[in-house]
């Protein structure tokens, strides 16, 4: 079973030693993970003259060659996960594979937003539901994240781990990221 | 030619009011535009026991039945777009059909980023080359959004049209919007 492991670890000053930490649990649990940067052989991608749509390419072939995803949600610059990493989800999951997310952040989707939002945020005339300074409502369904992302994965049989860890930890704890190749690799057995 | 109307223009105040002028747009092109609100039967919805899952599989069942999409991809609470509309642009770019994108700003992603990061941004030892106060680089490739966007869309043979707006215009201006719909329809007819 190959499992492409979706996230902003690209990013990382040492996105390499993730990439081989995360193998490496795949390995353990008797899967194969597929990081986005890992070499591939791509028609489109060769002859594609622009770099960043060569590296479009190649995870779109990553991604197509694999037969699960598991996305590093962990809320990026905003309340939300990576951009990217919501692609590559919403990309499987009409794929019709399997989609599992986790993030090393505890706080719900609605909480972050008005932790982001500040002094900016308003509440509505109902209780308990809240506006920007611009007046659009803040999703309030105690979901991780924006609805698609939660239910996307619930839809294709999924999961999503989260877990509170310290804030200096968010980019390297693996456990989160362990229980859901956990139980990925323990979905196949059954 | 349906087309689903991809968008945080749903969590606004005026949503209905948006929707429907969408949708204007969309006739006087000779298509059909489809809003996530839009009323739908969808078994699997009708199932569901919690109010967003019902909305989730609503959204997937439009986008399904449509031939296309267009993204309203105006940077939402931090520099890239909507988490839920970047979902939903993934899914369609996995199906095969064409999606397009458009945002009332003309910052690129990384010089949006640089602007949320502030104080935080450090510059790297290679020229023009950002990091943010935990090492994570920002792409660099003069793009609307992260490089699954950009290449998703360009790799269904859509397009990006972004538009300097006044801020305060930039949930309400549809002249991009319309630009999209215009290279949709005609696209249709040739």
């Amino acid at each position: 079973m190959r499992i492409y492991l979706a996230g902003p670890d690209v990013f990382l000053p040492d996105a390499a030693a993730i990439a081989a930490a995360k193998k490496e649990i795949c390995a353990r649990h008797g899967v194969t993970g597929v990081f986005p940067l890992d070499p591939i052989e791509d028609a489109a991608a060769t002859a594609a003259p622009q770099r960043f749509m060569k590296i479009y390419l190649w995870n779109e072939a990553h991604i197509r060659s694999c037969d699960a995803l598991v996305a590093n949600l962990t809320p990026f610059r905003g309340p939300s996960a990576d951009a990217g990493t919501v692609f590559e989800l919403g990309f499987m999951r009409a794929l019709g594979r399997p989609v599992f997310g986790y993030a090393n952040a505890a706080a719900n989707f609605r909480d972050r937003t008005l932790a982001f939002l500040g002094e900016a945020a308003r509440p509505r005339r109902e209780p308990d539901e809240w506006e920007d300074a611009e007046g659009l409502h803040l999703e309030n369904f105690g979901l991780q994240d924006n609805l698609m992302i939660d239910g996307g994965i619930l839809a294709s049989g999924g999961r999503i781990i989260t877990r509170a860890v310290p804030e200096a930890l968010r980019w390297s704890d693996l456990s989160a990221f362990e229980e859901c190749i956990a139980a990925l690799a323990s979905a196949r057995q059954n």
